[in-house]
């Protein structure tokens, strides 16, 4: 028994604060879980992180950026995810490939298929069992980043942007059924907190 | 005008000591001259260097260092050779891709073809126009090392490790004979270096 789950989605569709309820939900009923999230995780992720953040490296390419992502993901895989699903835990990971998939590729432009060749790399091949795409309305999503601040000023790049990201989600999700369920992250917090506790317990007794 | 030159071949081999004695000599011939090294050569390269050369991080994957040697690629080449080359110069180069291939592909034994397209990826499809392979023996690689130490005391796994990785050389070499000039490092150093000169002279020519 063990079950790796990811969370898709934009920043703003309550992913980190979905994912701290069901892992007090899924502890309280006696199952061992680790939730972690990208980039970072381990101390070498978060030492990529770093480099990553730092406000002087306004010079990083945009290649040299996604390799440092998957640097510390081949890190958090086989430090962290690889080792507590062997004990047949449970792993919950706020973003993992997909992501990377949706930003750069459906977002930014880039190669899917060269994506995909350097996740697979990165991953050594490990896929989750189950992604739950929090998926919502692009202007909401923004309006939530900005605490309720005015959507109209947004430009259209970054509106475009997000939709593409939206779409490409839609696509990968559409592209494999069977590991994808999206979830309307527009309804009330504890709604899809409901809806994602079902989905889970199903995939965790299906395999007791 | 514009030439990019790597240098390979294991430490001990020369290659620094070669590169710091062309540099002067072609800018006393009126070249414009960068060299530089991997990983490193740039800030964020720096900052990337340190992750993995620092002693606590023990626990790091091999993919995850791989990656982290291909992000400062990355850098290296969008921040510092293909800018000198679109300005007509000459980029010499400590090191390059086929590294990467030589000690984790042939070395190690990771995936050729994965390791090809990650380096794709890493440089954008760059490639130099020339790499001198600085060849020598295994055992007398290792002795320079070391200073002069016991070659004797080498375990097996050593040797068979930088055997793989010069049997990697050569056929890298012998797959592209009009980029690669294999050169017998085994010779005293000024005779290397006058080989060397004569090489990249005639390539300089050519393009004049």
């Amino acid at each position: 028994m063990s079950l790796f789950i990811t969370f898709e989605g934009p920043d703003g569709s309550g992913k980190s604060s979905q994912i701290a309820k069901l892992t007090k939900y899924l502890e309280d009923n006696g199952y061992s879980v680790i939730n972690t999230r990208e980039p970072g995780g381990t101390s070498i992720g978060n030492q990529i992180r770093d480099i990553v953040l730092k406000s002087e490296n306004t010079e990083m390419h945009q290649r040299a950026e996604i390799l440092l992502f998957q640097a510390s993901r081949a890190q958090l895989v086989e430090q962290v995810i690889r080792p507590h699903l062997e004990k047949g835990g449970v792993v919950l990971c706020d973003r993992y490939a997909d992501s990377t998939l949706a930003y750069q590729g459906y977002g930014y432009g880039r190669d899917i298929h060269e994506l995909r060749a350097i996740i697979n790399f990165a991953t050594g091949g490990l896929k989750p069992d189950l992604t739950l795409l929090l998926d919502v309305d692009v202007k909401i999503g923004l309006a939530r980043r900005r605490e309720g601040g005015d959507v109209n000023r947004l430009d259209i790049f970054e509106l475009t942007f997000h939709q593409n990201v939206r779409q490409g989600y839609h696509q990968l999700a559409q592209a494999e059924p069977q590991r994808w369920v999206t979830i309307d992250a527009g309804q009330p917090t504890e709604r899809v907190q409901r809806r994602i506790r079902k989905i889970i317990l199903e995939r965790l007794r299906a395999q007791e």
